[in-house]
């Protein structure tokens, strides 16, 4: 299991201010606070960017690959942001990501081709919905698949993104298992070993302490882990955290053990 | 995923003092402490007991029923041992265990329908030899189940453990993962809900210290507990084990969730 620190994010105060002012420095720092962590790739999570698409996107992507040599996801719903990101790549990029959103199928699914680039595929309904049970989700990742290849993008492309739901959500346990369910059963389904990504941070909105988040992601995160997940979108500066996807991502995959493997 | 204490167990030099001298007190302050931290059961693990398996049975059974309610699981592999317990019982009882051992086929399962009391079986093989492929193990559950019908004792009763692995052992990290797949598969397998128990203390033997010890326990517990483990032997008054294993099993039974629930 890849781990990929998803700690560049426009949410952030710093990191908005950072693009108000196009100061490299707070990405950068960040990006390389990310790296001496060991991340496999960095998350570069625009949003949308309005109007400021191009300019807001090229100054990421930029300040980022000045300091780093790691994969980049590049992670916007929007597809001038997006179509801004390929362009301005140097390292090697994941797209993230399309759906079956008319818009993304048209906008976003090509540039994996045009770019020969990896895209991640979320398991949502064309109008963004979470699908409620694990049969809408294989029925979901088929029809991306239809896409994909109708967009001449190799199957072995895309990286399903299954969406873990917050536990908070009416349901959420429920779906929480389904996903692992989806990830187990996925390359079966599919009939070729397809990857998966999820995204650890959403499990825990609205967690009254950090000691709580902490413990379900941390459970959460060996279940996914056992399930066959490839990459775990998580908050890479959480060393705790981190410890317990490594050691997770160990048991699940390796076929030797030794203690000094363990973080 | 229910909690049974492994506390209480004769490797122990004060529990094994405690016998010598007959003298209850440190054996029912253990178990106190243990009901403290809301363990479902407890593991009452005298070893073999040798010439003296009636009366140090006995006394453990009386020490340890003077002060608790809760369920009991006998754990000797001696017979005579077993059948002192059995009798001694006033708790709940569950015999813990037998194996396709020839001796313990004689002499123990006949005590499961004899007083009606659950008991463990083993994934071993006849010399007690631990087998090294998930087929193996299925093929000794399927033994495990026609000779608990032969000698009247029904499927219901049999608690399988699949006899986690340490991992330092040669290939220990590649049974843990079987162990894993026979916990999920099973039930499919014997076409019935059949119910498993695995004792997480022996998965860290040998760690080079407590903190990777219990890294490795709280993801491997979370994974047993995504594999639909119904009972898992544990130090419980290992605080940070126990709360991973709580909220584990959180996350992989319940279809409400609520914060208030994580402990």
């Amino acid at each position: 299991m890849k781990l990929i620190a998803d700690n560049l994010r426009i949410t952030r105060p710093e990191i908005r201010h950072a693009l108000q002012q196009l100061d490299p420095e707070p990405v950068q720092a960040l990006v390389k606070a990310c790296e001496a962590r060991g991340t496999w790739a960095i998350d570069v999570n625009t949003g949308p960017l309005g109007k400021f698409a191009d300019i807001g996107m090229t100054f990421f992507m930029e300040a980022v690959q000045a300091v780093t040599d790691l994969p980049l996801l590049i992670d916007t719903a929007n597809p001038d942001a997006m179509t801004a990101g390929v362009k301005a790549a140097r390292n090697r990029i994941i797209i993230n990501g399309f759906s079956l959103e008319p818009r993304k199928l048209e906008k976003i699914l090509p540039l994996a081709r045009k770019y020969d680039a990896d895209i991640v595929g979320f398991l949502l309904y064309p109008d963004s919905r979470v699908p409620t049970d694990a049969a809408q989700r294989f029925e979901i990742a088929l029809e991306l698949m239809e896409k994909a290849e109708a967009a001449g993008v190799a199957k072995e492309q895309v990286i399903i993104d299954p969406v873990i739901p917050p536990l908070a959500w009416e349901n959420g346990i429920v779906q929480a298992r389904q996903v692992l369910e989806v990830i187990r059963t996925l390359p079966d389904l599919l009939g070729f070993p397809v990857k998966t990504i999820g995204g650890i941070s959403n499990l825990g909105t609205n967690a009254p302490d950090k000691a709580r988040r902490l413990a379900v992601e941390q459970s959460y995160v060996a279940m996914l882990a056992a399930a066959g997940l490839h990459f775990a979108l998580l908050d890479i500066l959480d060393s705790d955290l981190v410890q317990a996807a490594q050691v997770s991502g160990i048991l699940a995959k390796e076929d030797i053990f030794s203690w000094g493997m363990v973080p």
